[in-house]
């Protein structure tokens, strides 16, 4: 199936939320934005992992991010959940807006659809999509997995703070990098711009291509 | 732009590799594969990428689970750039086949693009794209994300654990699972039969909707 990808801008769709009604471009403003779906009210790892969101809330919200969550169950459903989850998550409270997508409009249209899963209707169930989208409103990473793994926060709380250091620096993140490691130095910049732009230092590593490619740093 | 997702079947692509001619779907038989882009040869965290890649390549084995690498630079290209993956890796062996995709065909088949990435000549690169494929050439779980954010191999791992646990038992992994933590049941199984599937127990959690969907079990 087709399907948003990387770099597509996300559809200015219009939907039903716990919040009341919302327009998603609106929604984001001028923030980073977190859109992410998931297979049922009332599942188990659904019920985990929106605990585990809303205990992340303030991380999120102090790299300035907008959360928004996504199902095919209705608001009310939405709202009778919220209490399982915050049970569950003790002091966790779901502040964010869950879009309610009964029509299954929505989900086609955010690449959300896990075809493996139906309901009892034989209906299409949501994946556990989730989307970063930046302030131009642009999808720059997604992470796509079915129903049967749960995601795991702390690889969403890496990548943005990935994402957001190489848009403040000329950097990208190395494998299996954490916040406080070092970061690479872009390809696009001259070594001669390099000691310009990094006075702390970058060290060079020698490889046997004598290609001076690979410059750790620390921003 | 429109792309392989969730559920699709990878197309049965013929490609040349640094292990010679090689057909997508031949190569990953009847095991589990990963396939994954990245945006270039001797470019910093590419380098750092597969060096893990090429570190995990036992754990990966273990898991009976076939990697096959691609980048739009050609063969002799990626022959050169293994020795600098393998000295910075020291121990590491590169001992998969990584495609060559000049012409950019199959990266646009496998939703692998990065459309903020250009080479020099405006050619579009590809992001770095991570696919898990079935024994049955289906996707069940992708990763996509941009050039400056390096992937996280731990990540790799445990999802590909909770793929195998799923597709083995009735379970489903929460929220930041880690291999050995409980699983919970999936909600296709009543209390009755889940007695009987999981004799070792499980613990049914209290939560204000009064319905027991949230069953911890281990396997």
């Amino acid at each position: 199936m087709a399907g948003l990808t990387l770099g597509d801008t996300i559809p200015n769709l219009e939907a039903q939320s716990t919040h009341g009604k919302i327009t998603l471009h609106d929604y984001i403003g001028d923030s980073w934005a977190i859109i992410f779906s998931h297979p049922g009210d009332f599942t188990p790892v659904c019920t985990t992992e929106l605990g585990k969101m809303a205990a992340c809330a303030q991380e999120f919200a102090n790299r300035g991010l907008k959360l928004v969550g996504l199902s095919c169950d209705d608001v009310e459903s939405h709202l009778e959940w919220i209490k399982d989850i915050e049970a569950y998550t003790p002091g966790a409270k779901v502040s964010f807006p869950i879009i309610a997508d009964p029509k299954r409009e929505l989900i086609k249209q955010l690449n959300m659809v896990d075809p493996e899963e139906k309901d009892s209707s034989g209906n299409p169930l949501p994946s556990r999509a989730l989307h970063i989208v930046g302030p131009d409103k642009k999808v720059k990473l997604s992470f796509l997995y079915p129903a049967s793994t749960g995601r795991n926060m702390d690889e969403v709380v890496r990548v943005l703070d990935s994402l957001h250091k190489a848009a403040k620096h000329k950097v990208a993140t190395p494998a299996n990098w954490k916040p406080g490691d070092p970061v690479v130095i872009s390809p696009s910049v001259s070594t001669e711009d390099a000691k310009n732009m990094f006075p702390g230092g970058f060290k060079t590593l020698d490889l046997p291509s004598n290609k001076d490619y690979l410059r750790f740093t620390n921003v």
